[in-house]
């Protein structure tokens, strides 16, 4: 292989950090990749770091040690949430998604790869998952989301089923009433999913009462697991009192002029 | 802001165009940004060009003209694509995957950000997709795979429902017949998620009979749509002939042993 240039170098340390987040490469891996000294690659390291510093592109850390290297961590500013989160209110405040009966068309901007890999960083930049094991979803238009969460924060993802499948084998089953509905509905779960004393995040695409989500803390107690955050991409105004105390939202939603073709939408002020 | 030096600039280009792939962006854009000299940015554009190419981790196409700029394009050699694919199956030739009835249990590798990542990039270099307008889907076991494909080829996600819900507006659905089971099934897409004429390609995690693939392309003629390509992460080595032509799996499984244990997957030849 032709030896890389100092810039080069960089160039490749940075793709390769950046495309896996939270993944800790050793200076060994560089070196053998590059033919390079230690002391080389950590300079190079260093000139990373200073760039993602200054632009405020996330961080890098340098871990000591055995099991030590380095990763890339996303973060965002909140000058940098507060775009992400106006962009988002903006695609979703066009009068022609309001459906009948008051819904909002949403699906182009949820399943949006661009979008939620965005807002996906907003969430890593607000939660503390290093002890964290598991992202949690339930099928279907959360999975976007919860995906890129778990791409940036470098953990597996479950997803809970609405039927338990042949595929799944064994699997964990419980009934929960859908907080704005009342309705009683299922979600099923494999049973080698989670090994017990897990920590775990849920991430959602809308919470109204917060009834999935209670079911989802349900389910994760028939696991012996712990849920350390609640995330949902869009928390209705109203009702006010959820089913679920702490949870972060990244938009805010007023249901009340929906129906007469008012959408009223805007980022969670704690964010930006 | 603290001006960059040319390393760290350079750092900083490859990161930006790295987070989103297949995204032009033009060279005002990096002018602005760092406040350099239009021939600056080039010369710096050139070093993650020559990076990439050297170390084969994508590659770099600057567009001239009006919509003119630079953007990374993901792109697998063949021993990368056995690197990757190899690894996979390694993961899913574990005999405790074997579940009561001879099925694979598969949910942890399928939804695996870090893998579907990967196998996304194998996918982007196999199909030519510069006229492609959509990813496509249905629920739920192919979505995180979908996903990233989309996020590696920049373009829309559309997921098709099992049923029609109200948040999608006027929904068409379909009955098809599943190859395998011979059930009749049902799949659903809101009206408004495709425009006539638009191009896309199929990705789903599992092909058995291709009755699935084949509903989603009678699907695709009720929008007036081109399916360009079909992509599948493990297809089954029986039966022989789907109920699909045209179609590109990752890994081929054969299912004829897997109650007496014995898993027997491998990459698709063609793509090592």
């Amino acid at each position: 292989m032709e030896k890389l240039k100092r810039n080069e170098r960089i160039a490749a340390i940075m793709k390769i950090l950046g495309d896996q987040p939270n993944k800790i490469f050793t200076l060994n891996y560089f070196t053998e990749m590059f033919t390079a000294a230690k002391s080389t690659i950590s300079e190079d390291i260093v000139v990373v770091k200073q760039a993602m510093e200054k632009m405020n592109l996330g961080k890098i850390q340098t871990i000591s040690g055995a099991a030590g290297g380095v990763k890339y961590i996303p973060l965002t500013t909140k000058a940098q949430n507060r775009k992400i989160l106006q962009e988002t209110v903006q695609y979703l405040s066009k009068p022609e998604r309001i459906l009948p009966g008051g819904f909002l068309y949403m699906a182009d901007i949820i399943y949006s790869p661009t979008i939620m890999h965005q807002l996906a960083a907003v969430f890593a930049s607000q939660f503390d998952y290093k002890e964290v094991d598991y992202i949690i979803t339930v099928e279907t238009k959360g999975i976007p989301l919860a995906m890129m969460v778990a791409k940036a924060m470098n953990l597996p993802l479950v997803i809970l089923r609405r039927d338990s499948k042949v595929t799944e084998g064994s699997t964990v089953s419980i009934n929960y009433v859908s907080g704005s509905s009342g309705k009683i509905q299922k979600m099923s779960l494999s049973r080698r999913a989670i090994p017990p004393n897990s920590r775990v995040i849920i991430i959602d695409d809308f919470m109204k009462a917060g009834g999935t989500a209670r079911g989802m803390m349900d389910m994760m107690k028939e696991f012996d697991t712990q849920v350390e955050d609640i995330g949902v991409l869009i928390a209705t105004k109203e009702p006010d009192t959820k089913l679920v105390k702490d949870y972060i939202p990244l938009l805010i939603l007023d249901e009340e002029n929906l129906k007469e073709g008012i959408i009223h939408i805007q980022p969670n002020p704690n964010l930006i």
